[in-house]
């Protein structure tokens, strides 16, 4: 009996010590959270001189002193037994590391999914946005009321109307949560300063994957022809700077967008065959024609999607190793410009993850 | 003999569970971190409303179309089995929520410290500040370089020179970062604005500790004004907007400060004596003169502790709880501005946590 007691205590222990030991393996899909190291730094930049020399007894006048800007800042958490390659998050335009974090609707966004799922999480403000606001160059700022257009450039819906199926959450306080976390310049977009800062963030913590924004995508074209500890890009609708070999810019794609005809960017290309040594995925979400329309959102991003394809083509006639996919095609409806945090946005999760295991890179 | 191993066994079973479990505790002070959840928001804040009506054929035009502005962002994590009150952090001047994060020497900052400690951590980005930034007024942002003044007005030493004894890192790199974590304002600043923000903070999580520093003081007062949810004011360094009640205003301190004498702030005596309802403690460090000197920096701080105290004891005298402590005093020498973030920090997070003990609000 005395035998039999101890044997049931001692499976109890067992069972007790693998269920409290749960929560330390690579998945986490849920419940605690385990984290073997978080913060968060600044990194890359420049630093402006004023000549002169410093003078304590006058030192509210600038002469001999220093303004250091055009850094990024990042913000880390590590799991425990992490995945070979670290994923570092880009934003895009009008938006900080916000993005991926919480949902407007307060689900968990994309740093902490990943994260569930054993990957280090680097999220990046990129140089003159959020945290890492000190630029080397002036700006100003002006509050100019614009929300109906962006609710309707990215293809939430065409103001006031959702579209049908839209996966944004369609309650009040959601889209006050999505109009608040914009943030602005405060210095001007520079894709060359943006694509210097992630560059030396790689440098810092060795090869890892690049996961883009709209805007971002432009400077994570240019990270990865920097670096080559960049070991594959994952770029969400991606807009501008498309990159091409010089002598192989196509014509610009004309479009109904309130932004104009759209433009390829002509690279050196040694530069563009650096983009051929990874594997490259790109996402377009739902609500885009496939034909030209008058409809200026839908026709905006008809025209990337367009360059997008393009531009692939031109990579994989290099030799490289990239693919767009256009979600709807996949039988993925609904989504909007930011598909990794739309209420579908685990399936866009394990999207990225089938990739990341396809190419080897999990 | 069988018993005897059963007996080994089940105590090896029960030695690891608890071993396991050890990390899910309340005070994790090292190794892993558990986190219950995490993740960010914007709170509080306004909205501008442009007459006329919004049409998506000229959406372009701000006709019709809203800015949403004046709002906090927050980042928070909750351990499991959280103490009761949460703690909030406020910056100060030409800072971020990244003052509470990494040191500048990458050690652990107070948001990871405290979280070990088992509270649930509330970091804000004030309005117009940081991931906060979009702002219902202009701003002109100039880079000017003014880092040599900063080292010295935040008592880091007298430039080039660091303090004897200061507990600010002497590499480089450390310096580096402390510079480039700085970062401008979006909109001007506005006590009134940001107390808003944090006391909507508070509205929204519930009773809790405000924890500030620096120019964050000031609106650490009105937010404990009007938010009764706040139970405790732990204030680092606060230099200006100390609030007087009226017609008890004291006479302006002179000071051979930059910014010239140090003037009080008068409040009805309604609202001053809601202030009398909660402990609060403030803390200075270390490098501030106690009798009138010309070295600017060390007789600024001179003259925000004499004004502390002149303020405490206006405090106490509404039958109040206001305790101000002067590190060197208690034995504690060399920190800086930054107490929190200053190599000594651990000890600097001992004193907060005997304070909230003491008051028993751990």
């Amino acid at each position: 009996m005395k035998q039999k007691i101890d044997a049931v205590l001692l499976l109890i222990g067992v069972m007790l010590f693998v269920s409290a030991c749960a929560t330390n393996t690579v998945n986490q899909k849920s419940g605690l959270l385990t984290i073997q190291q978080q913060g968060s730094f600044l990194v890359g930049g420049t630093t402006l001189s004023e000549p002169g020399k410093f003078d304590l007894s006058t030192a509210l006048k600038p002469q001999g002193q220093t303004l250091h800007g055009d850094h990024g800042y990042v913000f880390y958490q590590i799991p425990p037994q992490a995945r070979k390659y670290p994923l570092v998050f880009l934003h895009g335009a009008a938006e900080s590391k916000k993005t991926w974090e919480s949902t407007p609707d307060g689900r968990e966004g994309f740093q902490t999914t990943v994260l569930r799922r054993g990957y280090a999480v680097y999220l990046l403000d990129q140089p003159r946005r959020g945290e890492a606001g000190k630029s080397t160059v002036a700006a100003t700022i002006t509050p100019t009321p614009d929300e109906q257009f962006w609710f309707t450039q990215f293809r939430i819906g065409n103001y006031p109307d959702y579209f049908a199926g839209s996966q944004f959450p369609k309650d009040t306080a959601s889209l006050e949560q999505f109009f608040r976390q914009m943030t602005p310049n405060t210095g001007n977009f520079d894709a060359n300063v943006v694509s210097n800062a992630c560059s030396q963030l790689f440098d810092r913590i060795g090869a890892g994957i690049l996961i883009t924004h709209s805007q971002g995508g432009g400077p994570g074209w240019f990270t990865a022809i920097k670096n080559d500890k960049v070991k594959a890009v994952i770029a969400y609708e991606p807009f501008s700077s498309f990159v091409f070999p010089t002598g192989e810019l196509p014509r610009p794609i004309q479009s109904a967008s309130l932004f104009g005809e759209l433009k390829g960017v002509e690279i050196p290309v040694e530069d563009f065959k650096k983009l051929t040594r990874i594997p490259i995925i790109v996402y377009y979400g739902d609500n885009i024609a496939r034909e030209p329309t008058k409809v200026w959102n839908s026709d905006h991003w008809r025209a990337g999607l367009e360059m997008a394809n393009i531009w692939a083509a031109t990579v994989n006639k290099h030799g490289g190793n990239a693919k767009v996919v256009h979600l709807p095609e996949i039988g993925v409806f609904g989504t909007t410009h930011f598909p990794f945090s739309d209420l579908n946005n685990l399936q866009i999760a394990d999207l990225m993850a089938d990739f990341l295991k396809d190419k080897k890179l999990d």
